[in-house]
């Protein structure tokens, strides 16, 4: 990650000629000094998918103007859709959580070692028991207990608090709540959740159980945007390990726990780093 | 494996006291010398399982009486299920092929360079595309096209061919047919067939498209001994490779093929060496 | 790991005829029921190795009386080397740490989530930086301030509060200090060390820059006994990440902490649980 | 790899701003499609490299004439060095082997199955062994043995050779023999080795015999361009597996052979699709 302020441009259309040469003019003759450049073009689908960093020291578009400019000189023409962000501004993220802490501490160590570029406002849980971790990293730690008759009324808690708090992403960090319609609905490929299962194998509860009765030699854990769909989202970053005839349940818990540490790390870093473009129910993941 | 003539005793029983004494008591009363043992108790179901191989020469029962010496001494005893193997008589091998030639290779390629002990009596195939491969390596390679019409009638003879031959297993070397029940239940736990995902994702047909469709990270291959339940059986080995979203499914099934080449290779080799002791839906893999 | 008492022997001798059957005679004659049992034979140095667990519940041996009875009746006849361990004393663990935080943080979850049978009494340090930390989770912290010349002083001093607290074995959780010999001849085979290289490439300091300079395409990190040759003691567990032409030294100085805290952990479990043999200057690792 | 002709540019120079413009207005104004681009900056030497795929179909410029017209509209301007090459020509290999035939087979394997875009219009060998597998592919297959006495001049030879059928690189497919410095020089990144370790550890001979010696717990595989300075050539591929105390040499050699296979075919695989850029003593490997 640059130290020094950049922007980047993700952006996708159909695909066409002249996109990167527009695209780099554009940045070229506004004095832009391009750090990085990644397409990708998906044959089946004839659709352009591009990341483009540079060095906003120097370049003659103000900051604020950028979204404007870069929409009425280049977007409109190739019908891109297309973000902009600015890396010297710290994405915000919220994390929920049950009871689990392996990804938990994980992600407060790498937070508050200066790892990540992120600012924690609120995390969220429907128990206590992580309360005073929370505390120890002078994070806001909010109680939502979920019934099935508090459900909806206090996930729209949730939904408000998350606005106030100005929050760009949600990590379900083991929360072992299924997020209702709704609630996914207003944050679409804004909440990314770690799956304790390589899918689409074991979906649902118990991965770890199945694939214990199923036998399978490997185990592993899958990061993905949360849709409606439960299990079915746009799927981030995903890793295995090899398990044997003597890995009881535990010990594929246990083993499997040191992957979704990993793959949701490797997710939230990506997110971090606008270098995820989701699109349909699949992700391009940039370097 | 060993260059020196050994036996090996493939065993299983309910879990109860004294099991590894009276096997190696057995052993030692009779001068063996054990070259390994390793032995595994599933807490679950309360059952033991252990290999144990040993130095032919020196042992004072000769080779054909160990049988009934352990049956009547240990193995009536604790109510074991045990195979007894030679390692100086090599196992014999089919293989079934279609048209696609890398596991084959692989396969031929292991075989001829002396990585493995083992005999190929025949190679088995619906068409006649590999042939000439086979003859370069001076195997007999016999065709049974497959209609459904002839289907029973043909594979009734590849079972007498396998019988004549006294073949001890199967490889189904990406084997484009699916094998009937009958044929299944007559070789249990001697068909070993790769098949071409993390099983138990993507079962059945074009499961690199599927992996494609679905937007995964990672693709794998499973080995696995065939059943009548289709791509249900014993898993023996599976491994995985990390994609991205440049792999188009002709790249997902280029990739695959590296892994569906390592995982078939690596348990045939356990196969070869007594190594594997199939048990209800799961395999037991010594080292 | 088993939630019974359990006891564990580790044993090693010249290879020879019965030693499996000579050690699970005793224990099956004295009513012991045999949880897991691993052997290994070194065919080059002719050596035997093993590990053999078996519950204390209804064994007719005291626990105190074990040792001089095994010694008497077993070890002698073989020359053998053991160890004897109860799992229901926890090993006691002292952790050594400089400034760095992600080992530390990796090691603490583990210990406060359950996941570890092990009681830290101490954490050492050559800095203050990481006390609050220790605080936190309610373990003791003393600063070691180390120079030139008061190192001697201060590592008898460590020495001293480490034998006080009946500490089994000590962890460089990325210590940054170089310990004298005679501190490391004090605990043979006792203290364990993460060094960020897949060992031997990139010995001694700066090895992620030294790997960057090469232009290598996996990195690692190496866990091992410490030994007062630099870096070239027995090794415990290994294991690497791929890295490209994009990863500038602290990129790979990011990517090796995960592989740094997943390969200390495996070192740490495996000496909790017993698994680990060191002989000569390797290491038999058993499952 | 696309079925259609397209041109790629392998690019290098200081970095600077406008390039990827400069590079992708050339495109765009001759009607040019890109097919993909990649590009990288190395921030510590502040150096520019980029590979660009784009269709010949529609392109107004023929291609004849191409390398010229980038050279003086482009290239110069920016100090560029560039190789331009054309995918429906096959690129022109030339394997070295010696005796072992995994990584032979293996090529092979993936050259007659039509994996590979590729011609291989020789094989050269010090030994008469592998001629009949070359024949049986239908391969030409020439014997320079070689002694101290005859060693330059036989490498004059197989230089001539290699001239003459018009080779664009060498492939040492485990070649036992150390090649002068001579021989080197006139093939600068033209020659790609597969080494038995993870270089840089355990170069020179016998690699898997110092593994065992130390003890470590993964073994690997590099393949890289060959340069004067023995095993010191710039890093294509590198890859490993874990082994363990039961792993003696020879199984060390087994699991290495896999590893061989997969990490040479790697890069010969990025080399025909001219996909790596040597820079000094490194290599920038394109998706």
């Amino acid at each position: 990650m640059s130290t020094k302020a950049t922007a980047v441009l993700l952006i996708h259309c159909p695909d066409q000629k002249g996109i990167v040469a527009a695209v780099t003019d554009f940045l070229q003759h506004n004095n832009g000094n391009v750090i990085s450049l990644e397409q990708h073009v998906d044959p089946n689908l004839a659709h352009f998918f591009m990341r483009v960093e540079w060095e906003l020291a120097g370049f003659t578009i103000e900051r604020e103007k950028i979204e404007d400019y870069f929409s009425t000189l280049v977007a409109r023409r190739f019908g891109m859709s297309h973000q902009l962000h600015f890396t010297d501004r710290n994405p915000r993220m919220a994390i929920f959580v049950s009871k689990a802490s392996h990804c938990f501490y994980d992600i407060l160590q790498r937070y508050s070692s200066g790892e990540w570029q992120v600012e924690i406002p609120i995390i969220i849980s429907n128990h206590e028991s992580l309360g005073p971790i929370a505390e120890r990293f002078g994070i806001d730690y909010r109680v939502f207990p979920i019934t099935k008759q508090t459900k909806a009324e206090q996930e729209e808690q949730e939904l408000a608090l998350l606005r106030e708090l100005d929050v760009d992403f949600v990590v379900l960090a083991r929360y072992m709540q299924i997020l209702s319609d709704d609630f996914c609905a207003q944050l679409p490929n804004q909440i990314i959740n770690i799956h304790h299962s390589f899918l689409p194998a074991f979906k649902g509860a118990r991965p770890y159980h199945s694939a214990y009765e199923r036998g399978v030699k490997v185990i592993g854990a899958t990061s993905h945007y949360v849709t409606s769909d439960l299990d079915e989202g746009p799927i981030i970053a995903q890793d295995v390990t090899h398990v044997s005839h003597r890995d009881e349940p535990k010990e594929l818990v246990r083993k499997g726990k040191d992957i979704e540490k990993r793959v949701l790390s490797q997710a939230i870093r990506a997110q971090l780093e606008h270098k995820i473009l989701p699109f349909g129910n699949k992700t391009i993941v940039f370097h």
